[in-house]
């Protein structure tokens, strides 16, 4: 299959990269710094370029995604703004903008989050911006089928613990292989609506 | 107890001032063109303004909270955006801002609805905005302690079936005293970071 990739550079994007393309897949990496195509997801407006540049795509696999971190006692207005833009509104337009550019069974996979259940002082925001996108992705799938819409819900990834295991005391982690199985689930098998809680 | 109640003269908040009043709590009551205090909390800038003028209060109650119902193929970026901002950012707000005006023990009630949960075609910002809702109630709920907050989660009000039934084929409704009756299990119970969900 055509796979449009954003946020292939990253942490879990250069993993699902790595898995699809030995699957045998193409991908076309995208991000705002670096990729073959680079766009930032957060302006809506530059979307109907993206997939014009990209051309007809098979699926459109997302590992992107920022939303703040602060306690509620210290987080503004413009922060939820920013995880709502960031994370939300930004994977919402690649699956509406995206409708008439993807296969008549081609699909979209999202990326949410364990916040989005177990929440971390802090992650209010991005549980916010989590539980938005696995709802939306429940409500998009009765609209847009045949194509197909999933959400991929990691706990954090063992190869992240350095940098944010503090934040999740005694909760497993996941390594990246397991998460990946996930978008493989999601990019050939055949179910649409889904939340892949990888915990 | 004293309970500022934003959107008291709608359906949910009719039914819920008349349950809250009748246990004997004593109500301020909040909507943009009814009630006590006049204040829009898609507005969260007003919102400071809004609990100098209600005082301390033991708890705050939402029953507001618009969102645009269309189809994915018609619904636009700022469709998304009013639904944020018309039912997550001002209920977050309620929350984020009240914290300073509730008292010690005080609660938080915040709607959200089965559509987080249970998709219908032309719901797809609604199911975002209850979903952001139901993530941001358990994540706040573990910073904001021993202040609570909660969500109540209903299917369609019987008494909203002759507006909105068809889009809910097959699906039973609840009473608004069931709905009711979840709103005084938040205010008055010890519970926190739940979703009480009316099906
Ligand atoms: N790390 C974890 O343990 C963990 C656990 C659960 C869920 N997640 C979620 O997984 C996703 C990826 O996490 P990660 O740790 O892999 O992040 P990361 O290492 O920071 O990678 C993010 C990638 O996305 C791209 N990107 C970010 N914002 C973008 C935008 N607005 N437009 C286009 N591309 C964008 C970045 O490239 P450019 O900078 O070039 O744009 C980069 O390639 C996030 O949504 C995160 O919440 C992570
Ligand atoms: N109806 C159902 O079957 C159903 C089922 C599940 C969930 N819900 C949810 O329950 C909530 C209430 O529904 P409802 O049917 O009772 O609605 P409604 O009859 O339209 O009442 C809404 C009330 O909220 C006030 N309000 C609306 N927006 C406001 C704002 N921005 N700032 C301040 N006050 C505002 C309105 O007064 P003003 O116009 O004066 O501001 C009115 O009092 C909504 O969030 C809805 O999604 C409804």
């Amino acid at each position: 299959m055509k796979i449009l990739l954003i946020g292939a550079t990253g942490k879990l994007g250069a993993a699902v990269h790595q898995t699809l393309a030995a699957r045998g897949h193409q991908l076309i990496t995208v991000g705002r710094t670096s990729g073959d195509l680079r766009h930032d997801i957060a302006d809506p407006a530059g979307t109907a370029a993206l997939y014009a540049a990209a051309g007809p795509v098979d699926a459109v696999v997302s590992a992107a995604g920022d939303t703040p971190f602060k306690p509620v006692a210290e987080i503004a207005p413009a922060d939820y703004e920013a995880a709502f833009r960031g994370k939300v509104l930004s994977q919402i337009e690649l699956v509406r903008q995206g409708v008439g550019h993807v296969a008549e069974r081609g699909s979209f996979t999202l990326i949410s989050g364990v916040l989005a259940d177990e929440p971390i002082p802090t992650g209010s925001a991005a549980s916010m911006a989590n539980g938005a996108i696995e709802a939306f992705v429940r409500a998009a799938a009765i609209e847009i089928a045949p194509q197909r819409v999933n959400a991929v819900s990691p706990t954090v990834f063992t190869e992240s613990l350095d940098d944010y295991g503090s934040y999740f005391p005694g909760m497993p982690s996941v390594d990246l292989a397991r998460v990946t199985e996930a978008y493989v689930r999601s990019v050939e098998g055949a179910q649409t609506g889904q939340v892949y809680a990888v915990r």
